[in-house]
């Protein structure tokens, strides 16, 4: 596809911008910019402004830093939730999945990654300072650290942890284990050792 | 994801637009979304203005309804191309495809669709009575139908060419065979009788 012959400039622009997303080839990228092309006008200037706009006015909220219309996002002002308790994740789109689940009525901080030293992500290009000012001036009992199970996520939550340990605040870490669905065979050795030391009352389990 | 909870309006008006396109669903639209989020602003603009001037500026030539940023497509406009010899194709992504095999120095006449009454699209939503005005008066000496193999491709096929047949135009096909490195083996048995019947010389095969 690299020599590909375009009749239109308009064209190749359009398909080069579009296979410059993560994981969209020219091929497919081809087969939606010809898509676009058979919809209204009107249609597609809303589709390219759409992120055009979210890109200009994005605003994040000031105090979990996730993506918000306004100064103050709707978890951070919503006086209903637990604010005493704030759930560190490593993005936005990890706020949405555990929004998901319905079952965390606690607040958020949005680190916007996590330490990665390969990457050139260390501690200061994150939102740790500010959650530590946090924990400090907000009257925060409970961090729960709720990172990939990664090397990079083990590292940021050990970081994340020294960094409150002198502070009188409680540190969590969601708990691993075996998925809900799967096989005992299937499943790693690592997994299922953390699953039998950090084991929970049967009667627990149910709530 | 259906009851996904966004937290800014921009991002799901922006996720909503993306998963639009076909094969597009909600979760890649949304680590789509995401990626664009991290881009540059200019960049995002440069994105979102591709397709909205796509789609505003865009020609279509006006003798074989190709795209194009000229009234004439370059094809078309091409001098040291055969312009007695026009290959008949369904839309503007075939021409590409035949274009990058280097194989084919005709022009070609983009139909914008083929005969298909379970959607509604019949003779007259097409480009084929400008195809038998070309023949009529452009000196036309052989047209190529190119059509996908489908029930609807063999339907318009056969329509262009009772068209065609009171008119002085040799009409073809491409040929239809075994493709180029198959196994006769997991052959169909239509697409092998079929390239039995259209044996051609062996001394003509490697031409």
């Amino acid at each position: 596809m690299s020599q590909q012959q375009f009749s239109s400039i308009l064209l190749e622009n359009a398909v080069n911008e579009l296979a410059k997303l993560p994981g969209i080839g020219r091929k497919t990228a081809l087969r939606l910019v010809l898509h676009l092309l058979k919809q209204p006008e009107s249609d597609v200037e809303i589709f390219g402004n759409s992120f055009i706009s979210l890109r200009k006015e994005v605003v994040y909220c000031s105090e979990c830093h996730n993506i918000s219309d306004t100064e103050v996002c709707q978890i951070c002002g919503n006086g209903s939730r637990d604010h005493e308790t704030v759930c560190v994740v490593e993005n936005i789109k990890d706020v949405m999945t555990i929004e998901n689940t319905q079952q965390y009525k606690g607040v958020y901080h949005v680190l916007g990654g996590i330490i990665s030293p390969m990457e050139g992500i260390g501690p200061t290009d994150l939102e740790i300072e500010s959650l530590v000012q946090r924990v400090q001036n907000d009257g925060i009992k409970e961090v729960i650290l709720a990172l990939s199970t990664t090397m990079e996520g083990d590292t940021t939550n050990f970081y994340i942890f020294r960094k409150l340990s002198a502070l009188d605040v409680k540190v969590t870490t969601i708990a691993r284990g075996i998925a809900i669905g799967d096989e005992l065979e299937y499943t790693d050795e690592i997994t299922l050792g953390r699953s039998i030391l950090n084991r929970v009352e049967f009667s627990n389990s149910f709530k």
